[in-house]
């Protein structure tokens, strides 16, 4: 999508040919600076840093990780490592590795002279991939948006999401804004709820920003108040996205979306869930063994942001000896959630509605 | 309660018979000062600029207020002026109203001469019973903690709690955190979960404070967090505060709270709110109709802290342009409560529930 009218994508190829290029999340939205990937450590520090971050990106940065430390050792023993390096630096995200099983795949019987240029082939085809499915999901959402907006006679649609499943969770559209950048470029009314997203600030750093520099009209919000709006009806529908999602539908999500979708179920708000095939842990029956990433408390006592003098600090938003708890995700019950919006179509969230889809998946889990 | 080993209340009368003193509550975490009321006007600003806040600090401080603007004139017209002036500050917690009817009454067929010292007088007794209800909402509720604690053997019982209904909303000891204190001081192991409390941060600046200026085991946590502790049952139950509520029992408290009573719900967790009679409002059938406080938005996109040099200073945490929405309560329904603690007792959160125990007020709203 756009900032400052043109076109970007969160990660690519340099013109040398080899080394990659993201842009720096964690300076959103305060600055827009890109990083130089040239190590398999550099790949790896982005993800855990969360230089980059979102379930889709994370798997196209580990691809593309893959390739940097098999151009410098294409040995098995190195492809090895870097799976290793790469699975242990996000827990919870399973495009990680659902990635790193692609690009293994792709070198693995291939002579050490050729693993090179098979894992960059397959990094840009992971990306672009991931492209191409994220525009359907925008097109396969974007008619449960029309149909609130006709129900409104064109009043702007509300749609309150969490997190950030937009373009810069992945290579470029998003998941959850997905259908919601659809909808704005349609030409229907739309109105996003952002919620702050603590303690990473996700929602604030990143969703407001790039909702911001598309265009599309939303209102921040902390993470507290997404009941009450849906108690007074300031809510049409919530889309966000997933890091992991199990064979029966369970949503491993951001810390707080659980909490959204009970008060979505308690006042009739419809609650979906946008997601790619490759977010799909076929061999988990259920969410209850998803493991959940603890982060370093620090992100909850401390806070950056900008100085009025443009300054970017970090300050101590917690008494000096009180100590904290930084959960990263939670899991929403597939009961919780209205449907699922996928690159194939919308379904219900249930085994049953995800085999419909995924038939050639759901029977080698089965 | 005490600070560095020094017994506080959060508002007293000064030497000198007069003047009035306030912890200025927007320094803490990071400093403890203190603040002088001398004017009508000290106390509106104190109360809506939230350097006291809290119901019953709120009422306590509106109570000192109308005293301060006696003082100075003991007129009828300046006494309908300070009502008007105080009622305005905050618009959800009934305390404030509360507090001012009492005031009215305490004066009003005084002559002149008698009214500031009648003023003064009803204003420290305010005070003073809102320490003996708080002590008492304590003394009735730390029954329902210690049932958990012999059910865990003598394991740390796990307190959730949201905002800050502690010593430090009161005059002291608190109530939804008077229970923990008396727990606590009679050496039942507690351990509580502190939502920071965006946008505000009352949880992170207040309670984190309190609780560990008093000693008491204690984690913070992004408001985020609860549902997923729920449902990992690290959490046996939540005791919360309340700003107004109805004769049915609906809870207008801070935003963010009815989430956590969603998800105390769906995990079996009790969810009790403890309150004193001050804040019950007979005059409403049902919590539709409180009036829910919108206040400036740059409390959600600034954050305020402590740089590692000690200077306290204000952070941007939104793009810059993005607009933010700022409601500070929620209606938590009393389908949802477990039961409310008061002075009076532990009572069911039904309209009968609150009959049972203030039968003289529930008769005179029938």
């Amino acid at each position: 999508m756009k900032i400052g009218g043109k076109s970007y994508r969160t990660i690519w190829l340099n013109d040398d040919g080899w080394s990659v290029e993201i842009i720096d999340q964690t300076k959103l939205p305060h600055r827009f600076e890109t990083i130089t990937l040239r190590t398999l450590a550099d790949a790896a520090r982005a993800i855990s840093t969360m230089q980059v971050r979102g379930a889709p990106l994370i798997g196209a940065t580990a691809a593309y990780g893959v390739a940097l430390a098999l151009r410098e050792d294409a040995s098995d023993e190195a492809l090895d490592r870097a799976y290793e390096t790469l699975a242990a630096t996000r827990p919870t995200a399973i495009n990680l590795r659902w990635a790193l099983e692609e690009m293994r795949h792709a070198v693995r019987n291939q002579p050490r002279e050729a693993r090179i240029a098979a894992s960059y082939a397959r990094a840009a085809a992971i990306c672009d991939e991931d492209v191409e499915t994220n525009r359907r999901i925008g097109e396969n959402g974007v008619g449960l948006i029309k149909a609130h907006a006709d129900k409104k006679g064109g009043a702007p649609v509300n749609i309150l999401t969490h997190c950030n499943a937009g373009w810069l969770a992945c290579v470029d559209w998003g998941t959850a804004l997905a259908p919601i950048y659809r909808a704005h470029d349609e030409g229907i009314a739309v109105h996003v709820w952002v919620d702050e997203t603590r303690p990473r600030n996700q929602g604030a750093f990143l969703t407001a920003y790039e909702l911001g520099a598309h265009g599309v009209p939303h209102t921040l919000v902390a993470d507290n108040t997404g009941g009450h709006l849906m108690q007074k009806k300031m809510v049409d529908l919530c889309i966000v996205g997933t890091d992991r999602t199990t064979a029966n539908g369970d949503v491993a999500n951001k810390i707080g979306t659980y909490l959204k979708a009970l008060a979505a179920r308690d006042n009739g708000v419809q609650f979906f869930v946008a997601l790619p095939h490759s977010t799909i842990d076929w061999s988990l029956a259920d969410g209850s063994t998803i493991p959940i990433e603890e982060r370093d408390p620090t992100e909850v006592t401390h806070m950056t942001g900008r100085l009025p003098s443009g300054e970017i600090r970090t300050v101590l938003i917690g008494p000096e000896n009180s100590p904290a708890a930084n959960y990263g995700f939670d899991v929403t019950p597939a009961r919780l959630v209205t449907g699922f919006i996928t690159e194939r179509g919308v379904t219900p969230a249930t085994r049953e509605g995800l085999a419909l889809l995924y038939p050639e998946r759901a029977k080698s889990a089965a």
